[in-house]
């Protein structure tokens, strides 16, 4: 299968001129069967006050300009989009959360669990993980299809979230977790988030698609940078594509998603089976 | 404090040129509070057979050569160092395990939880945890002290036993965890572990001192390299030093086990408390 990431420069507030830019560098990568867009990818991320925020939010089951344009994409492309949205639910509290928009519509939905800083200001967390969805057949392989989970951000310095994501419903022969996690971001620690997401690769021996943005918001503590760590990492560490430091872009890349189900990183060491399961990771089942 | 690595290329069951290249190195860091050493430093590692195992493993707390090359860098030159050994318990059974070694005798030991590849035809895996112990007074800052806790090699892949370490007795008012995790290690894998110490420095907040080694032992399936590996990463994933990529080597590096209780990656987000408290890690108490 194709997976891409989408690297943005959004402007706080200016939605139809993120959602053009995030448009043309979909089409881009229109060969993909995932693509994963940034956090917020349609808002901006520093928004100054809650009111900012509920006149940016959308909700996630209606129609909203967001939606429309992931689901344009979708179908024009016969693509899957994860991308992280503002999300305001029917009582009004406000979620930043990821969806999974496909052809043939919205599949599923993660409210991020760890909020960064200020966003605790602004948004509810998140309490319950990220649903683990069925994706395909791909375009180029009609056999094939993956499965995928979201997590966003901030989640990526806490490593239990991704283990059981990646883990499923646990010690079965057949696998159930996630081979891809996809990822979309906003990050502001330089140098931290896509290190961290080789050891997340490799403990769970998953696939991880980062997509992460560029520029800067005008913050309430002063000019608040991003710093991009759009990247494919292997189940193995090695990263097949890193997005570029300070310009937006998009990247393409041939995965193969069983690779993920594979979790032996010696014959003797099924590296999700000594961590959370009965056995000690002896012998495949 | 200062800390060190000391990274050697032992011989397989040369056990007294082994101690002597340790010593000597261990020398060249002789001002250092702390000096780790890899794992199963005394014997090598990719013993042919369980008699192999059984003659060059040493108990825990009786005299034996490696302890008491220990013992005599200890006094001589006022450290602590932790090992990897070859343990033997009283009743035969074979260990993986790490001492804690300083001027006043043996301060604690922990057995390698997660056993590598066909070390399970040799080696019993460990089932406790690694205790937390508190080394000082510092030869340059009498007032000082660290709370020190082990991991063997293979542990690295795993997040949880890192955590609990960090972590310690839990929400507490005045922190218990370990803020320095000394990894006794003998690296195989091309890359990988390097790599992930500093997302285990970063998601824990803890300082991690990797002591690798380089070199081959003769496999039974052919020559076995190492991958060096040795460095000391810093709460926030810096790295601090690398060792040699490959030969034996040491370094020493200033650090203050006081960042390690900071656990705030930002003013409203304790990453421990976070991933293990009750509450949702804002605001310091």
């Amino acid at each position: 299968m194709l997976v891409a990431y989408v690297q943005t420069a959004p402007g706080l507030g200016m939605v139809a001129r993120n959602l053009d830019e995030a448009y043309s560098l979909i089409e881009r990568v229109r060969d993909a069967d995932l693509v994963v867009l940034p956090e917020l990818f349609h808002s901006g991320y520093a928004v100054r006050s809650r009111d900012e925020a509920v006149e940016l939010s959308v909700p996630f089951d209606k129609m909203s300009e967001p939606l429309v344009m992931c689901l344009d994409a979708c179908r024009a492309f016969a693509m899957n989009i994860i991308g992280g949205f503002l999300e305001r639910d029917d009582s009004g509290k406000l979620y930043n959360s990821a969806w999974l928009v496909g052809p043939d519509g919205i599949f599923a939905r993660y409210r991020k669990i760890h909020l960064f800083d200020i966003e605790k200001d602004i948004f509810e967390a998140g309490t319950e993980l990220s649903p683990i969805v069925r994706i395909g057949p791909m375009k180029r392989a009609p056999s094939q299809a993956a499965r995928v989970a979201m997590q966003v951000c901030f989640d990526w310095i806490f490593p239990e979230t991704w283990g059981k994501l990646a883990w499923g419903t646990g010690d079965d022969p057949r696998p159930t977790g996630a081979q891809i996690i996809a990822h979309p971001a906003n990050l502001v620690i330089p140098d931290a988030c896509p290190r961290a997401m080789r050891a997340r690769a490799m403990e769970n021996r998953i696939f991880i698609i980062t997509a992460g943005r560029v520029g800067s918001d005008p913050g309430s503590d002063g000019e608040l940078e991003f710093r991009a760590g759009s990247q494919v990492v292997a189940p193995d560490g090695t990263i097949l594509s890193i997005g570029p430091e300070d310009s937006p872009g998009c990247d393409i890349v041939e995965i193969n998603p069983a690779w993920a189900d594979d979790k032996f990183v010696t014959p003797r060491n099924h590296v999700l089976r000594e961590r959370f399961g009965a056995s000690d990771g002896d012998e495949p089942s």
